[in-house]
């Protein structure tokens, strides 16, 4: 069983998501526009029941820097341009920002990390996404960036014996057969109804979510996903490692992510079907940076660290990550391509 | 030069804050009425501007748990109290509480010791109190236990030339010369000015706050205060310890503890003086509880370690302690006493 929160790699050394996060950084370039374009757009600052004149803004699976900080500083500025758009510069509000994620998260990484010129009052709240973390309509702008593609756990099914054998060495569902996928799927169709009702409270009416979600383009399979080659890279790693009598094969085998790429059509229909937030924009986008496959690799490293310890002990790494590179190093080509095709869903949600 | 934020020692190992702190938390319990009745009395429940329902709490100077647990649970079940007794139960607004602290706190040791169960949203708010850390008119209600005695630095005049021969061996302002204490005072003056202009504007009006800070009584000199004895005896120790070459004497005389413990009427008139707030109720109370001076030293250990550390390294602190218990069986009688004479400043303050 896999704990219930996956931290990034804390600290600012050498393998820290601190410096090892480029991919979602430039995800979060890429938003810029979108987040600009979605509050001059839909944010009716007229009609908002602000209480008090606080604007409060909530990154949920913020991580611990600084791509919230970057992230933040977009939507303030853009907030602020809606104001002086209007000729309401003198009533620009405060801005009270809750950076939010797992309490395993490094929050002391995070808070020391602040910036010192920042415009707005910080908190940090820690707590999983897929339950209440806000009080009634205390919010007016959610973002949440490279989250909500985690489960908020490995679906049961998987563990059984014939998805075991569907899936053998793989550690996400890039496996060809539906019903391993059809498992992860209907387990992010849960978390995605719990993340959305949880913000459906916590939004004020006219409130805004922007939401950057990695997936798959529509009618893809999960076995032809861009993430599939690293991840099936280091589930064959970790299979290499296990014939090497390292650790044994079912301890391979009882190592699932609980990570899943939605198309868009999906992820339309589960908002449509929760029924509390229209839609009002929902790209699917390219990453406009290249990545080498190795800082690619990197990223992840940041990512998964933590949760491959939890399981396989911390003296796996530095060794599974060597023979990844190894691996990359044949493959790299393909990475590089699959990872610039159109995988990432831009989205932004008005509560109702 | 001492660094303007002095973290408890966190985690929750043997000589961590989390299980050193009965002093603090026997505080917090002599308080447990006089915010009740504070609550119950001035609290005016009908008239406070509530925004969206939400009443807003926050604990300034929290540490890491679970003395601040234990403080926003008697809060909140008093002003649940408060709307039972008026019969607006049905009423009852959800809480959200600010765990507050220097940024160098440890948050991540907070966070994951939050209470299973607890009845509010939780965040934590990194920061010094001595600013702004809130929004306009965000709070309801302002806690600080054990915390405003700690200075935002030293006097300057401390390290004037005569002032280090006058307070030769001593790290606090236990002197008996005028000029010391006077330093010392008009420190604790402009902070106490910056901490209620700050909250005077982060808090609705009608808006509470409730204060425990150690004190001493009117007309006792500071070389007499309670607190005296034991911070000398940690001040002897550091000058053996000097004598015996483990370190200077400068590295000594430029050891100062930036903390102040004022006198009822002293404080009193700083909050007349600030003018934004009426005073409820000014109780000076001595502690319910004994405490054997070796557990009072246990407590302090926890408390200055990280601040002695930071000037003399970690090397020393152990020594430094066994020499102070040493020391401390000679005086026990006379600390235990000491301690027990009433010097705890109790204060319920309301937002004009």
């Amino acid at each position: 069983m896999l704990p219930e929160s996956y931290p990034m790699i804390g600290g600012d050394g050498p393998y820290s998501y601190a410096k090892n996060s480029e991919i979602q950084r430039a995800a979060i370039n890429d938003a810029k526009t979108m987040i600009d374009e979605g509050i001059a757009k839909n944010l009716d600052i007229e009609h908002l029941p602000f209480d008090l004149n606080t604007f409060r803004i909530a990154d949920l699976g913020c991580s611990v820097g600084p791509n919230t900080f970057i992230a933040v500083q977009n939507i303030i500025t853009a907030v602020e341009h809606k104001y002086q758009s209007k000729g309401l510069k003198s009533s620009i509000p405060e801005f009270q920002v809750f950076f939010s994620d797992h309490s395993s998260n490094d929050f002391n990484t995070l808070f020391t990390s602040l910036p010192l010129k920042r415009r707005y009052f910080a908190a940090g709240v820690p707590g999983s996404f897929h339950g209440r973390l806000f009080p009634k309509a205390s919010l007016h702008f959610v973002f949440s960036a490279y989250a909500l593609h985690w489960l908020s756990k490995v679906p049961k099914e998987v563990e059984d014996k014939n998805c075991l054998v569907w899936n053998k060495g793989k550690i996400l569902c890039t496996s060809v057969r539906n019903e391993v996928v059809e498992a992860y799927s209907a387990q992010f169709a849960k978390d995605i109804e719990t993340f959305l009702y949880a913000r459906a409270q916590e939004l004020v009416s006219g409130g805004l979510i922007a939401l950057i979600i990695p997936g798959i383009p529509n009618q893809t399979p999960h076995s032809e996903s861009n993430l599939g080659p690293v991840f099936d890279l280091l589930g064959s790693s970790l299979m290499d490692m296990a014939k090497m009598g390292l650790f044994s094969e079912t301890k391979v085998d009882s190592f699932k992510l609980p990570m899943y790429t939605p198309s868009p059509q999906e992820l339309e229909g589960l908002v449509e079907r929760n029924g509390c937030f229209s839609i009002k924009k929902f790209d699917v986008v390219a990453p406009s940076m290249k990545f080498n496959a190795q800082r690619c690799l990197m990223c992840f490293r940041a990512v998964m660290e933590g949760i491959i310890s939890e399981h396989f002990g911390t003296k796996i790494i530095d060794e599974l990550f060597d023979r990844c590179s190894a691996k990359l190093e044949k493959f790299s080509f393909s990475v590089d391509s699959d990872y610039s095709k159109e995988n990432q869903l831009f989205v932004i949600l008005k509560r109702k």
